[in-house]
């Protein structure tokens, strides 16, 4: 199966092409934020450096995010366009999730962390097991030492994951002493290669009209169009607003 | 510190900028074996993408072999080049050592293995201390048995990494049974970013110029050279001959 693997929710823009598991060509970057101005450009770029055409394409796998609003509405809106013009396959992925990828140790809890400022955080709680990926706590957006309460690692490793990690170094070292292990720079960056792989084992969703970014908190417009709009029920704001 | 990182000792190219520990942009490809075409121009993108210009660049890390002969020249000849021209610093790996890097489980073993047919193998073993990576086994050109038959791993695991790995899937599982572990299709690219972070660690060679590949075995010219000149020593091939 032949896939595009995307993921703009941070700073990172990281993008693979995948025949199975083989890795065609795999590009990322973490120098600008303008996601919406690169993002095609490479994906044309590596698409023809493996000699295939857009319409050679199966699937496309995207981080949904938590993440950047920018970033992973770039990312959403361009591999829906995309999947819904090629008439092919599409699988979101949490952008956390697709950092815990990363952690192949089994037996380990796995916590991505993306810095949300104040002290809160975007996280999530994952176990590698032999058969993949479970989730143990689902993601959310968090004050971190409300979240750092509710865990129990229960004597096993965990590893605090993601260039944010390190802000919460004190926390972190309080709650889980020798247990909590750090990665280098190379492993704290999501991998659209790695993406790739684990979306082809994901059922891809049902329609793709309906897919939407997963922010995990209300943004500036949703606020502000809840306030004009007070009493009134809003099941996507996407929708609604966008 | 701004480094170039490349490794196109194999069927993959992989290129990396990077500034002291951040990995500013890098790319991997393995579709073409068309390294010669595509290396500089790919170092030319992404130096442009991370808004650097070459002379910004301090070190030049780059995979010596061993590998294809066609491979490790483009590299080594690319990264010398460079080097000499901006006067800046070069650096060596070994391109086993660099796919070594992509295991980070602490004391284990790790064995890169490129197939070099008829049961030889480019090998060699590393071991994963708190650390860095050592040396139990210098890189080599060897019958696969003849290689087992030297190794005692007493009892930690071994990592066979390499997309040849699976090659020797039946003598190595008859060898370490439990104790072997294969690596994902990811895992089994060498990474220039992470050869990048690992090339800052090491000590840059004294004299550019007599900076050759590490072939590990006799080419087809050197071995015509030899028969040429009976009884005459060679203590450079690659200055007598290219």
């Amino acid at each position: 199966m032949k896939v595009l693997a995307l993921d703009t929710s941070n700073k990172q823009l990281t993008v693979a092409i995948l025949d199975d598991n083989q890795i065609l060509a795999t590009e990322t970057t973490t120098v600008h934020q303008k996601h919406a101005e690169y993002l095609l450009p490479i994906i044309d770029e590596l698409v023809r450096k493996t000699d295939l055409k857009p319409t050679d394409l199966q699937r496309i796998v995207v981080a949904t995010g938590p993440g950047s609003y920018t970033g992973i509405r770039i990312a959403t809106a361009t591999a829906k366009t995309l999947a819904f013009t090629l008439g092919i396959e599409l699988v979101g992925v949490s952008s956390l999730e697709t950092l815990a990828l990363n952690v192949s140790k089994k037996e380990s809890l796995v916590m991505p962390i993306f810095d949300a400022r104040n002290n809160n955080v975007f996280t999530g709680l994952y176990e590698i097991k032999d058969d993949g990926v479970t989730t143990v706590l689902e993601d959310r957006h968090t004050d971190f030492d409300k979240w750092l309460d509710q865990i129990d690692n229960d004597g096993k490793n965990v590893y605090a994951i993601g260039a944010d990690a390190k802000n919460f170094e004190e926390a972190l070292t309080n709650k889980f002493g020798d247990k909590l292990v750090f990665m280098d720079s190379f492993d704290n960056l999501p991998q659209a290669a790695r993406l790739g792989l684990y979306g082809q084992t994901k059922e891809p969703v049902k329609d793709i009209h309906s897919f939407v970014p997963n922010y995990l908190r209300l943004t500036k417009a949703e606020l502000d169009w809840r306030e004009k709009h007070p009493g009134e029920e809003v099941t996507s704001y996407v929708e609604k607003v966008d």
